[in-house]
Order: structure tokens, then C-alpha cells, then sequence
């Protein structure tokens, strides 16, 4: 049978869930209501209060995006396909479909004195992310899907990647609990980290 | 004429309302309203307070990704298409897409003591789901679109396990009228049996 | 240059288009306020309550569903393109990104005896879809897109029902101004005899 | 390895991201409240004040389609990709993930006196899109990802179009501060301008 044909299923699947969820971000930004503002001023200020909000949409962004360009790096060097492989895919998706939750949370809560359980959640999502990460280069490299030694080095170091981002992102949830405001830059840090690694990575 | 074609572009809207409606689940879940948060324990009350609706989002897109994969493993095995297929698909297509009302409802309404509706409509929707599925392999088998003869087998299995289903989600169904508690847990369980199951199964 | 890339490219945006369309239909059935329900009776009751907007989900599901097809059976007979078919098609899917709204306001006000409003726009919207079906005929006749003789004649039938649709919902949408709920049952009876027709054409 | 692969599923997630956005605008309008209206005259009355929503939902989805053909014209001449690439692709998708909340802010607030604020952010988001495009276009030109000497020069004269749009919307959006509905009339007008050329371009 076809196992090209299930990934690219997969592929699509997966493109779709990643481009939705990259678009419903932005339906927490809420137009505010016109009975509550009164001159351009009000609206300025309404605008002003949206401004955590609209970084919350930013970084969640910044990590679907991210996290759809390692996908995809990752399903071409695995041409096979295994029951255990696409229900890892389905737990990675799962997490993805997730986020706008905690990035709603995070949103409107950094900037009050209780934004503690927003920054847990949003890291323990990431460390969530980070299991399906492991879960997926794991199973593809046990059921020896890789296409070749080549793709079987970049599922291990892929893999390790995960186990990184595991640890770092579950001590960074329960760090969140006495210090939400540091953890949420440090968070907003390691995906700039990320980005500039990814900008410089060959795609070639 | 290119009848594989028509297949193509039923897996890629089929693909567009499955991963919709996996990514939709989660508006249910919403933030809480900053003004009504006063503390860090009223935060974490609140979205404790989320809690089914987080588990009712988990199950139904649990359903959704197991459907899928079962939709992409029947539609490989018919290369054909003809107008019943067509409009059979978008029954289940339909009973896709509706799936975010009852999990908002179960989510909402399963810790009260007037949890019975939710849980009915929930198992209505799975049994027309079931209805979806015997019309699609069965307009598969009549009108010989099948690959060769492991396809028809694999579609008349198919088949059969949708009348099982239907039976199944039908009597859960009306049995929910009286206890919705128990009957959402064998829900529940049902799905996880289909997912170890589907875990186990060979798609090579 | 390769024209049949550009249709693919089409046709999935506009397979997005119609599988979103689909599915965001079912966010106007909201989850009745838990507060506002003390028992099963109530429950029951408001579920009842929510029976039109179901009603009107299921005819524009149905309504968009059979668009998708008609459109999926258009396009594979136009290999080439041109900026107006382009831009036709662009309208199209307006007239169906649009629908949800309508879709909201047939199912809302539907039993009210001040329903009228809701059907003049429903029947003025499937109007706006008829003009969009006679322009992008019209531009792929005019510039000879067509794949051959048989296309072309495809195209003009489909053509001339453009024409007959329009002139159909436009005087439903003026005659709804006097008559709503005798034409809200028309313009569904309408839906089903194209799904009856369509169930039986051939796409072999 | 397969380049073409990775603009293939660019363009999927692209697709994904430019199709929701477009059919995401149309949640803005929403059904009013049954509650509030007593007769058909006040049902007319609460659509005619929907309109300038109605208004912009048609202007964002016109500039999202004309911004999607565009996209496709430049990643069709653009069969390599490098990291870069795909990230100032990423940035687009930002703004157009993004165009929603813009549109809901100009067609609530701009028929009052103090629509200042939304046409400014509206014209933003553009002159945004432009860097996007002078982005795209430039990491295309630097890493020699175009085609062939055709494209080289097609992608040059989309950089120096990005440059001017850059300059017309931030000029505009300086001005809507004073000005802010002969702005909205103009940013409309320059849109109606783009769409007349797009139309007598050649896609052949």
C-alpha cells in the first residue's frame, strides 16, 4: 500500500490545524463595545489595554509558526508511516489546537497581580508540546521509519531537542508559580532564541 | 474522466472540516472575565472549574482524529467515486462539523444534575455518525467502487462495525435519559478501547 | 506558464473556503447559559428552543455542500485560467464565506412574526451566488478555458441554471418581504430537489 | 532534498491561513438580539446598521483575494526556498491572520466621531503587509530563489510595488489621525484601483 499517501493525509491535516489555529489567535482580540467609548482618547486607551493581549497573539504565533516549520522538516525525512507514528501527530496537533486557551489567559491576565496560573498553563503546554515532540521522533525511530541515516540523525538530535524542551519548559511552569512576570519573559526569550536559530538553519 | 480526482478533492475538504472542527473545540473554552478574578486562588477555582470542559474538548477530539483516520483509510481503498458516495461523505462531514455543539453542552452540563440532554444529543450524534459511515461503505460495496477484493472485505468490516456502533450509541443514547453520569464514563471508555485498537492496527 | 497549478491553488483556497463556511456555521448553536437552567425539563426546553437555528445550519450545510460539488465539477473541466475567472470565482466564494450570517439570522428569527428581513437576505444572498455562478461561466466561455466541446456544454447548461437560479431567488427574496414563512419552506424545497437531482447525476 | 516540497506545503499552510481569514471576517456580523427587536421595521433598521460592518468585511475580503493572487503569482516563480524566505512568508501570514480585528474596529467605529484610531491601525496593518512583501521579495532576489531572469524581474517590480505601497499606507495611516474617513474613502479607493489591474492582468 501507499504509506506516502497517509503522511501526506497527515500533512494536510496537520497544515490545516496549524493554519487555524495560527488564525483563531486573534478572535481574543475583541473589538471593544462603541457605547463605552466616548472620543478618540477612550479608543487610544481601549486600544492601549489590548496591547497584552495583542503580544500573547504575537509569541503564540511566533511558535505555531516555528513549530510548523520543524513539523515539516520532520514528516519529509519519514516517507513510512505507523499506527503509533499518526496518533503522535495527533497528540502533537492536539496541543497545537490548544494553545489559543492559554494564550487567551496569558493575554489578559500578565499585567495583574495574579497572573501566575496563565504563565503555568501556557509553559506546561509547552512542556505538552514538547512530550508529543519526543512521542513522534521516538516512534519513528523505534519503528524505523526514517528515510536514511541521514534522517535517522536529525530524529535524534530532533528527539533530544524534546527532552530539552521538556525539562526547560515544566521547570519554567512551576517556577511560574512565585514568579509569573520573569517566566513569561523567559518564555518570550527562549522563542526568540529559537527564531534566530531558525532564520540562520538551511532549508536548501 | 478523472474520477480519482473527485476523491482528491473530497479528502481535501474532508481534511478542511476535520481539522475546523477539532481546532473549533477549544472556543469553548474561555477565558474567565478578568473583573470577576481577584486573586490567584479565585484563578486557579475558575479554570478547575473548566476542567469538564477541557475533558469534553479532549474526547471529542480524540473522536474526530480516530474518525479521521478511519476516513482516510476507507478512502484510499476506493479509487471510484459516484454521487451517493459523494453525498454520504457529507453526511459524515455534517455530523463532523456539528460535533462542537454537544461537547459544548456536555462540557457545560456534566457535573450538574440535569447533565441528561447533553449526554443523549452526544450519543445521537455519534449514532448518526454511525448512520454516515454504514451509507458510505454501503454506497461503496453496491456500486462497485472498491480497489479489488481486500478493499470490498475491508469495507464490509467497515460496514458491520457501523451497524455495532450504531446499535451501541443508539441504546447509550436512550439509556442516558436516566443516567447520564454512567452513560457518559461508558462513552468515554468506548472511545479509549477504539484507540488502543486503532493504536495496534498495522498501517504500513 | 503552468495554468493548471494556478486552478489547483483555487481550488484549495476555495476548499478552505467551503469547509470553514461549513463548519463555522455551528458556532451560532451556543450552549444555553448553565444558570439559567434548573432542570432537565429546562434543558430539554431550550434545546427545543435552539430546533431552528439547527434547521437553517442543516439547509445552508446542505446549500454550500452542493455548491462544493457543483463547483468541484466546473472546475475540473476548466484546465486553463484567466484574471476575471479568477476574480469571479473570488466572488463566489464571498457569497459563501458570507452565508453564515443569513444562516444566523433565518434560524434566530425564523418563528418570530417579524421573520421577513431574515428571508429577503437569505434568498438575496443564494441571488448574489447565482450572479457569481453566471460570471465565472461567463468569463470561462468568453475566453475559451474550457477543456473541450462536452466542457463547453457543461458550461453553458451550467450557465443557463445560473440564470434560472437568479431570477428564482430574486423573486423568493422580494416576494419573503410579504410572505416569509411560505418562502423560507420554497427556498428549502428548492434545496431538495437539487439534492434529489444531484444524488442522481452521474460522476463517472 | 525536494525543495519544490516545502513551498508545496507553504502554499498549503498559506492557503489555510488566507481562506479562514477571509471567512473569520463574517463572525463580525452578528444576528442582533431577538429581545431587542419588536418589528420588522426595527429588524431593517438593526441590518442598515450593520452595513459599514458589511462594508469592511468587504473591503478585508477583497484585499485578502488580491493579496492571495499575488502570493500565488510570486511563489509559482519562486521554486527554492531558504530559511529566510520562509519566514518573511511567515510574517505575511501575520498580517493576514491579523486583518480581522483591524476590520471589526473600522466597521464599528468608523460613522462615529471618533474613528480616528481604527483607519490608523487599519492603514498600519497594511503598510506592515507591504514590509512583508518587500521582505519576501528581497530574501527571494538575495538567495537567488527566483526562477529564472522572467521571474527575477517579475520579483523586482513586486519589491519596488511593496516599497510604494509601504509609503502610500503609512502616509495614510499618519493622516487618518485628522482625517480619518477621507482616509477610509481613500485606502478603499486605492483597493478598487488594485483590483481593476488584477482584473486586466494576464494569468495566462
Amino acid at each position: 500500500m501507499n504509506e506516502h499517501n497517509l503522511n501526506a493525509r497527515l500533512e494536510a491535516l496537520s497544515d490545516g490545524v496549524f493554519a487555524i489555529a495560527m488564525t483563531l489567535l486573534v478572535i481574543e482580540l475583541k473589538a471593544p463595545d462603541p457605547e463605552s467609548i466616548h472620543s478618540v482618547a477612550d479608543f487610544w486607551a481601549s486600544l492601549l489595554h489590548a496591547l497584552p493581549i495583542a503580544g500573547s497573539f504575537l509569541l503564540s504565533f511566533t511558535i505555531i509558526f516555528i513549530t510548523w516549520v520543524n513539523h515539516h522538516a520532520l514528516i519529509r525525512s519519514v516517507p513510512r508511516t505507523s499506527a503509533p507514528f499518526l496518533f503522535a501527530n495527533g497528540f502533537l496537533l492536539l496541543t497545537i489546537a490548544f494553545i489559543p486557551f492559554p494564550t487567551a489567559l496569558l493575554g489578559e491576565f500578565i499585567l495583574t497581580d495574579h497572573a501566575a496560573p496563565a504563565v503555568v498553563l501556557y509553559n506546561a503546554v509547552l512542556a505538552a508540546q514538547a512530550v508529543a515532540w519526543i512521542l513522534i521522533t521516538q516512534c519513528a525511530l523505534r519503528s524505523g521509519l526514517a528515510r536514511d541515516d541521514d534522517a535517522q540523525n536529525t530524529l535524534r538530535t530532533s528527539r533530544n531537542n524534546g527532552y530539552g524542551a521538556f525539562v526547560l519548559y515544566s521547570l519554567l511552569s512551576i517556577i511560574a508559580v512565585w514568579f509569573p512576570t520573569a517566566v513569561a519573559i523567559l518564555t518570550t526569550a527562549t522563542w526568540i532564541v529559537w527564531l534566530v536559530k531558525s532564520l540562520r538553519a538551511k532549508h536548501t
